[in-house]
């Protein structure tokens, strides 16, 4: 048994909170998208939650944690949906919200804290005619250091795939959790090993990565008959190397239904498309449209709009305004590789898995990535479809499991888990979300 | 027979260049890359060379053509290799290079005359933060018109494909030759029937093009051993979204030999890469040069390293400095859909058809485009080398020829052609370059 007292007077002047309910809020994240997850994880919560404001702050943590032996779980804004950040075995919960300087921006090239919200930074970045690469629907709320540890992709991925491709992360300062605390950074193809790891190897305190010129964008709803025409303009506008865009969105009707927000832009019973698009591409945009028969409903051009912020109904805020309407929808991360794949299952599961597709760049080539919204029956059916998908090619990251494996790639990268025995000897971060440790 | 002496007179204060010297020096371009072009044109020339400076004047010397029927040859600053301005039947020159006003750049989007130089434009967008989207590689005198005219990509066509590339050409105002001459704005899509159409179809006096946000960019030289493993360096560096380029050109060996200036960073026997990448994708890019086993031997980092102008050492300044050691040398152009293709023919050929690469992006896929050496023996052998690559997949744009329908599209755009029937009713413009009107 772990002596809290004691652990709480050695943090000193470290921010502490011990409010059960404010822990258990801080013990969560968006699981609950899943029902699977939900089942699982509703009861699970830290013991204490720390918001360090240092890196020195962390290192003492961090010793205290290796000297009691106490499970440590490291949470952003908490805006995942695996379970990502929350703990199994209770133990400390490390709330990097308060690490959030911007140490310099310059050449495109940012590094800041890994607590930074991305939002604040992109605002930073703005003033000198730079953005990030990539953002998540949560970019308001989420953190840099919760991106990298949990997230893959997002919007701007259409342009610079995805976290884990060489090139967008370029350095990452972790404490570690070894018998002696230290830091480490890692350089380039080293982040890998901590990328998309869930913090179970390492404390990230410190990024470095490369930004996008920034374009004035703007956002566009375009609506289509037939969804699958729909779809077909989503693959020749990422395919469009002329036209400058950060976001296509693609949502099979009935979706837009759920967006209550946007009725006045959706007619009933048409597929949607939602996209962010460079003010210098305006004109291609329209031609583009009119060759797929689509309608531009929402022009921003056009001076009585009000803005939208469209992208908050993109990727996984599309399940977000979903389960508000029907909370017994859940949904599946999809590899499509190409259109007829996407064809198949549309036509296979009719509305029990509605399609929504965001593009992105794989290796170079616009893929339909899917965000499906799934009609929740049975874990039993809920795993009949993902082999339906994956016995047609497609491939699923399955968020319905909190196990790294499990998920997006299938397997833990040797790397991962080698990096894991060095800097987490005791096995403290994350308890359980990392099988090859366990094993 | 024309009389040039009205005709001269009826020009009234238009600039006139009559010195028999500088009219053969203004009627040609740079055809004489090619053994079957020289031949065919080196006696060509016109009978005046015109400079306009104005629209009005433009329009005054279309209806002075149309009046005594003259045929009118337009031209930039002739950097185009295949006769596109060279004229086949005498009559008016019309030197676009004092068109060169430009009339604004605003939110990435330039306005200008079609005889702006692009360094001169590229200089004036990057006070505002943007670039060219693509430039040849003699965009030190090229003119935006010419490139349209003649032109098809270039430097950064690795991110933005091609001019016929939807986007890339926004509008094209144009003079007609009709009965009473006027001037027509094309706009987006309708653009495509005046682009690379060797000034066919009416005079291009304005152009909107969009531009692309202005990186730091610095050139790289790596070298490699094997041949093979240079080209699926630059595939990979061409399809890594994270590493952000505008050139990456790969010359097999023995083509290094012929880049004089370029000695001391090219070892003997090695096959070569010419980048320009972003000050904010070095580390990357030098993680991937090894993981191919490459040498990085002019890094611009390294302060002591002179700045060299690389990109005049790609595209069809390759072909130049080649022939400038051995005149003998002639060039294809090939569209390679794949690696495979390229190291069929670098095997089949060996030295007969030295490889250089372009990499350049097509519907949004990056390909191998090749601008191969050869080393000319005759016609008929060079038409079996042609014919070998198309038996094989390779699409040749053939570079030997100065009709339109025989080069790179292998056939006129129909749109090309229904719109020269209206703007050159009388068909006085390049003739002999559209053969589908001739017939």
């Amino acid at each position: 048994m772990i002596n809290y007292k004691i652990v709480q007077e050695e943090l000193g002047n470290i921010k502490q909170i011990t409010e059960e309910e404010k822990i258990k809020k801080l013990s969560q994240d968006y699981y609950y998208f899943s029902p699977i997850l939900s089942e699982k994880l509703a009861d699970k919560t830290g013991d204490l939650v720390l918001q360090p404001t240092s890196e020195d702050e962390i290192l003492h943590i961090a010793k205290i944690c290796v000297k009691h032996q106490i499970p440590i779980t490291i949470r952003g804004a908490g805006t995942g949906n695996y379970g990502q950040c929350i703990p199994l075995n209770g133990g400390i919960i490390l709330d990097m919200t308060e690490m959030n300087k911007i140490q310099w921006i310059k050449s495109g090239i940012a590094r800041v804290e890994a607590g930074v919200k991305m939002s604040i930074l992109e605002r930073e970045a703005n003033k000198q005619g730079w953005e990030l690469r990539m953002i998540p629907s949560t970019y308001k709320i989420a953190t840099l250091g919760g991106f990298i540890g949990g997230g893959s992709g997002g919007i701007g991925s259409i342009n610079y795939g995805q976290l884990r491709d060489r090139g967008n992360v370029h350095k990452v300062k972790v404490v570690t959790l070894e018998k002696e605390p230290r830091i480490i950074e890692l350089i380039g193809d080293e982040t890998q090993q901590i990328n998309h790891a869930y913090g179970t190897n390492g404390i990230i305190t410190e990024i470095e990565i490369p930004l996008a010129p920034a374009y004035n964008w703007s956002d566009f709803i375009v609506v289509f008959d037939d969804f699958m025409n729909a779809v077909k303009f989503g693959q020749v506008l990422s395919d469009s190397d002329g036209i400058i865009k950060k976001l296509v969105s693609i949502h099979a009707y009935p979706i837009p239904n759920y967006f209550l927000a946007l009725k006045p832009y959706l007619p009933q019973g048409k597929s949607c498309a939602f996209l962010t698009i460079a003010d210098n591409s305006f004109l291609p945009l329209q031609e583009l449209v009119k060759e797929f028969r689509g309608e531009i409903t929402y022009n921003p051009q056009d001076k009585q709009e009000k803005p939208l912020q469209l992208i908050e109904f993109t990727w996984n805020h599309t399940t977000f305004h979903a389960r508000n309407i029907d909370p017994n929808l859940t949904y599946l991360q999809t590899f499509f590789w190409n259109l007829e794949q996407v064809e198949k299952m549309y036509k296979h599961f009719g509305d029990e898995v509605m399609i929504h597709l965001e593009f992105l760049r794989v290796g170079g080539k616009a893929i339909p990535a899917g965000l499906q919204l799934v009609k929740f029956t049975s874990e039993k059916r809920l795993n009949e479809i993902i082999k339906y998908h994956e016995d047609n090619g497609a491939n699923i990251a399955n968020p319905h499991t909190y196990i790294l494996e499990d998920g997006g790639r299938k397997k833990v990268e040797p790397e991962q888990l080698k990096f894991k025995r060095m800097v987490d000897p005791f096995g403290l971060m994350n308890q359980g979300k990392m099988r090859a440790w366990n094993q």
